[in-house]
């Protein structure tokens, strides 16, 4: 599988604690060494990186880890190419405007028999399913609500509606943000962790390096982090169950869909389910 | 005024060199501290960079010079903030998806009394002239041929009109691509080199660097570059004349339209002129 991380806070707030653990994951302590992507919020507008070099050895990365940009929602991939060449163009995250905000979207897993149709308003650009299927959810959006863009309730209903028609079809993990909320959607692994007052000391688990959240952070602080698998090694991390739709604004869950009997993958059974996808 | 840079070409072609003299106007050798960005076309995929710090001091512009990037289609953008906030949503170039394709756009100059109507298909995120220009060009291009792309001889022809019915309200000087051509219009200072076989040696007008283009080409490379002055010493630049509109592809010039009796603006006619909307 492909690899996520999410951000979403209550106060701008860089992410380089997290990216450093992260980009490990991108072809030193795992696999996914077909690039890589991170897309920034700030204020409305977005600031993207994209590599099609590993993530643990890009320059781009690397300047990234060095270069604090503080931000309220950020969204992250590493890639390990299944669908769609390794090339620039299907380097996750992907952006649309919509309404006059940027939407962002990245997505682990993989998901055959999808055609979209060619779109009003919407097309993809590359040849990924992922890019189809944020289309898929833009262009849908966008014939049911015209010019009018509505409440995020509207809108977290109608991507649930969405993703449940088209998750039997494979794998489908994502992040999807407008840079004020963040919707998740677990189809296998993704876990978050909350990180709030009284905050401590956290130890990442893909490098030896440890941060004091109290000694960087202010006590009304709220700080939403979402990963495909936890990124420290002290610190309590909440998984998402199979087929769970959660909504982040300022730092915690506003909206939430979870199955009548929910059930959680363990990590062996989510990388096992995410080979028989070949999605390594 | 803000600065700009293009390159368009026949064969994938690094920009470091040029860049390099470019960035230097972002700060040091001449006024532009309030951002810069950078778009490469990789295929049919962009990547962008953006920052608002200066371009002469960003370790995103540092990154830039030490990374050669080969693309066939670069617009850079060296920003002084008249109109819109100076925040990252207003930082040149703006991007958006049109008929499956990323489209680019960059403008220095400043457009007065242009109130973009909201659009069925594209709408600004930020609050600047330029994005609205940019905007309004994609929806009219949109609404006037539906789902299926022109050929770029009508884009061509659409973009003149366009330009003719918004370039008296103020000054506008741009560049758009969406990765195969670039249209390049100039309202007040814009210059262009070819650079083709037999190559020769260029010396950087803003630092102290050379290149010697015969060692790092091929005999049919045909690299245009388009920038707001020269770049270079000992290099014939070409001038557009006030109101020509051109399109680039593979490095050559293949549309262009010139008003009937040219009219080319000395530099220090144009740095005036530029003062005059407050365009510093």
């Amino acid at each position: 599988m492909c690899q996520l991380l999410g951000m979403n806070c209550n106060t701008p707030t860089d992410i380089v604690f997290s990216f450093q653990g992260f980009r490990q994951r991108g072809g030193l302590t795992d696999v996914h060494t077909d690039g890589f992507g991170i897309a920034f919020f700030e204020g409305k507008g977005v600031r993207l990186f994209h590599d099609n070099h590993a993530c643990s050895t890009s320059p781009i990365a690397e300047l990234i880890k060095d270069y604090p940009i503080r931000s309220l929602n950020v969204i992250s991939h590493i890639r390990k190419a299944t669908q769609g060449k390794n090339s620039l163009v299907n380097t996750h995250p992907f952006t649309r405007e919509i309404w006059g905000e940027y939407w962002v979207f990245a997505h682990n897993g993989q998901i055959k028999n999808f055609e979209y149709q060619h779109g009003d308003y919407f097309n993809p650009v590359g040849d990924s399913d992922s890019e189809q299927i944020f289309c898929y959810f833009l262009e849908t959006l966008k014939q049911r609500f015209g010019s009018q863009e509505p409440s995020k309730e509207e809108i977290f209903n109608v991507i649930h509606e969405l993703t449940e028609n088209i998750r039997e079809k494979g794998l489908l993990n994502y992040l999807i943000s407008n840079g004020d909320w963040m919707i998740a959607y677990c189809d296998s692994l993704l876990f978050y962790k909350i990180r709030q007052s009284p905050f401590g000391e956290a130890q990442l688990l893909d490098e030896d390096v440890k941060v004091d959240f109290s000694k960087v952070t202010t006590p009304n602080d709220k700080v939403a982090v979402i990963a495909t698998l936890p990124l420290t090694a002290n610190e309590e991390w909440k998984q998402l169950a199979k087929n769970e739709l959660v909504m982040f604004q300022n730092g915690e869950i506003i909206l939430r869909k979870t199955p009548t009997s929910p059930y959680y993958y363990t990590i062996e059974e989510g990388r096992r389910l995410a080979q028989s996808y070949s999605v390594a």
